[in-house]
């Protein structure tokens, strides 16, 4: 049986790396990204487009944009700025995107399975488990179950290799397998440039720190 | 605590009664439906439409039609007949759309939970097991618990109290509790009047049959 794996790319450093992985692992992937109303949409888009490109991988952009209005959650709501600080703070819950992973994860499944890809792999890492629900490993495998029980199919696997590893021990792994994280975006705040403040700008600075490299991304002065 | 719900309303027979049935049992609904590129769909829309200003309640329509070009269905694809027959034959396998149920739930319900309602009821029934394995017992049982662990919130419940009755024991309740069937639609064909022929549509007519009653929809001669 082939090696295959639908892919959903978020245009961030976590799926980005987990990409070249699985193509290092002899994947052949299929990739999946969504416009959800995010405020970041745009620079996201573009790095995964870049990313797909730089690996040859077929590469699905679907825009869900119409639930940006229907949900509640500060990425998607035009009249709340984004919060600012580390993850901890209790205003990061506004960042929540309800049933977030489960929707995309779920549509990317169908898009892969209609063409006979049983696999799925998500970029979730140990660092998100905190606050974000969808992220944790009793989360992935009740995901596994729902999947294989959805097409009565006990071979469908969903793969988060990262489950227990943190962002920065991701991009250990990318630095080794040559990840362009100048082709990565990692900022909520939908500017030009990466804000180098928001929550995942400070976790993505502090994991450079940490790997001692530089980040090759610019940052507002 | 309000007895609230959302609900996914499709304008078929199943999950028009089942909105009657909640009303009954006093839950204030909220009720959700999807255009996902199936052939009948303007049709069905339509009288999820009437069903919702029937009965007064908020009913939000998620366009997710992009889905039906990347998907692999005879009810989606434009090049391929929708089966006729009854459901048990291996051709109606053909009207599977991948994590169909999944991708409506898991949607209705972040719409749903973004304005605090926690609850979500799906009408499939007992006579859908056979060949959809994501109307199963298990299967809700599961789409339960992972949308308790998306959330981190073990007071999110699935209702689908149709689960282990079948279509003719749904018509019953439903005739008991005034549902316009005259607005409800059941044909997968995608014609004006109903086609009679389709697995869809003999259930329906057998149903009528079995409840002594008659259908007040038109059908092709």
């Amino acid at each position: 049986m082939k090696k295959q794996c639908t892919i959903v790319i978020s245009g961030g450093m976590d799926s980005s790396t987990l990409a070249y992985y699985l193509k290092d692992k002899g994947y052949e992937l299929e990739a999946v990204s969504f416009s959800y109303g995010q405020k970041h949409a745009v620079k996201e888009l573009e790095c995964a487009k870049k990313i797909a490109n730089d690996l040859k991988i077929k590469h699905t952009v679907v825009d869900m944009s119409f639930l940006g209005s229907l949900l509640n959650s500060a990425l998607t709501n035009k009249d709340e700025a984004v919060p600012e600080g580390h993850y901890e703070a209790e205003t990061m819950k506004r960042t929540i995107v309800p049933n977030r992973n489960t929707i995309m994860a779920t549509i990317a499944h169908a898009i892969g399975y209609s063409k006979g890809i049983k696999n799925l792999a998500l970029g979730v890492h140990g660092g998100d488990h905190h606050i974000y629900f969808d992220c944790r490993p009793v989360f992935i495998d009740t995901l596994q179950t729902l999947l294989q029980r959805s097409n009565g199919d006990d071979e469908i696997k969903v793969f988060a290799p990262f489950l227990y590893i943190d962002k920065t021990d991701i991009l250990r792994l990318g630095l080794n397998l040559n990840v362009p994280y100048q082709d990565t975006w990692t900022c909520y705040a939908g500017r030009t440039d990466a804000c180098g403040k928001c929550g995942s700008c400070s976790e993505r600075i502090q994991s450079f720190q940490q790997c001692n490299t530089k980040d090759p991304l610019e940052y507002e002065k």
